[in-house]
């Protein structure tokens, strides 16, 4: 462990509130054939607000940081209230749900690199780390709802770009970049790859079809914005 | 950690065969489209068995207790069986069932409070431990049946009976109490809120709806006794 | 722990590399009503080389040794990718598949269950954990594929195999063998059972059931050599 590493609170924070908003705008977005209660809608919340975070600190063999303070479910069980009160006004501004999506991805993704790789782990294994807690809040969402697990179903390269994020961090790391600096940066990549993935609508090979892009929007794993041949 | 703090073998061993027998119960008691074998049964009376003490002691960064002796797998497997052979006579006490399934929660999340409070967690955290360690079998269990996750979808009040009861011991912990003694409490509220819930059929705010309802009691997860607007 | 007892970074990285080629061929192989894609079947092949031994190390409540070199994650990626390029090769030779599976998960239960007892753990949660170490990458593998959970409803014995492999492993150990010694004939053992199972079509009460059987064909789980009556 690097001497004093350690992430800040306010950053740890923000990115829990960010991941509470979204997951709870995500639950609340959902109409499957059972529409989830109040409790279900903050628990989404809370699981990507904290998701990330657990799960980088149980790979690494760590009790939670998340655990270790009252602040941290009280951030997400707060912003996630606040993401379904929000959640009518909000559904409309579908950009700003896949822009805080990225965001809180790039996020865990930085976070679980860095805490990996200032706790002594190699830099493959610690990509690994960033990739798991950039998209395991995600995976264990889906499969909790029952959903098809987006990372593996969805072309919108949300592990790709988390990858992405987090070995353009591990090299800055490896060639000497403070990890703060190099965090921020892994921070962008992500959220940039992973918004011009939905900008440009990439997708890895074997992955456009119709059937699998019309679930993805009605999942509200895709927004429906300028791509009108989606909505029919 | 409190010196000497332990949860009593007995206590934690009760816990988990009445685990095991209503894991096996539920399972048994499961008709879908595919019915499961001998060990299927088994398997998730271990899991629900041992399910909540392991999610505790992963979510504390320790060795799981239930793994540092013989006992707890041996009796969750000998009661899992117990439950399995006396299931065609156990199916017909619906509250049976749903009683021991309530005091199960019940020490679940006391323990896991508890042991989380002893371990140095804050109030808030421990709360959420004790959260986890009682619906968390549950879970599991729907997740690999392949079954709606009841805690996200069929109001009953799971995580809310726990969260209550979690909460009460936290504070009696916080104002002096001792542990076992909050641990007790702890224990009857929840299993009390959640039996409430049962006979009252309370339900948190869009949940009353008639597909969920039979859906639950079809899964075996709401008692049909008393109820004939279910059977339809 | 028993002084310098570690698995030989050969040994793990065999498993790996054949748990990465397996993972890969089944996920190829995969027709669901949605296809994976290139990512994806890449996950499954790393979840299925990595995720027994990462399973093993969280219920021992240590960092995983998967994480502690950069090699496990090359292995299985390369041998994940090298799975996914011969597959169309390997899809013919069934008989390959259903063999590397068996030892596959031979391997992962004899090191899980000989790196338990050299962790001071008794002999059944030994054997427990050797069981979960080789059936949980399947069982994340069907969770996160939507696939119905292998282990609980198809009558392969793969646990009863793993069990039985890593129980004649604890006993050896317990009679004075060395644990090297003990994990190869554990891993025989599993092998064995596990195919003979699939020669022999054993399996436990209650699951002779044609539509089952037909869905373990259908998606992968058994081969269809030498059954006819399983192609209709």
């Amino acid at each position: 462990m690097q001497p004093g590493f350690v992430i800040p609170l306010w950053a740890d924070l923000t990115a829990v509130a960010l991941g509470g908003v979204q997951g709870a705008l995500f639950a609340s977005n959902f109409r499957g054939q059972r529409r989830l209660d109040l409790l279900g809608v903050a628990a989404i919340g809370i699981l990507i607000g904290m998701g990330g975070g657990l799960i980088r600190d149980l790979l690494l063999g760590l009790t939670p940081a998340t655990l270790q303070s009252d602040w941290y479910l009280i951030t997400a069980t707060v912003s996630a209230l606040a993401g379904m009160l929000l959640a009518p006004l909000l559904q409309r501004l579908n950009g700003l749900i896949v822009g805080l999506d990225a965001v809180v991805i790039g996020m865990f993704g930085a976070f679980g690199t860095s805490k990996a790789l200032a706790f002594g782990l190699p830099a493959v294994p610690s990509v690994f780390v960033g990739v798991l807690a950039a998209v395991g809040g995600g995976v264990l969402r889906d499969v909790i709802m029952g959903l098809p697990v987006a990372v593996m179903h969805v072309g919108s390269l949300y592990a790709v770009a988390a990858a992405g994020g987090s070995a353009v961090l591990a090299v800055l790391h490896a060639v000497g970049v403070q990890l703060p600096v190099a965090a921020v940066v892994g921070v962008v990549v992500t959220a940039v790859v992973r918004l011009l993935a939905v900008v440009f609508d990439l997708s890895l090979p074997e992955q456009r079809n119709l059937h699998r892009r019309r679930v993805a929007v009605e999942t509200g794993l895709l927004p429906v914005v300028g791509r009108p041949e989606d909505r029919n």
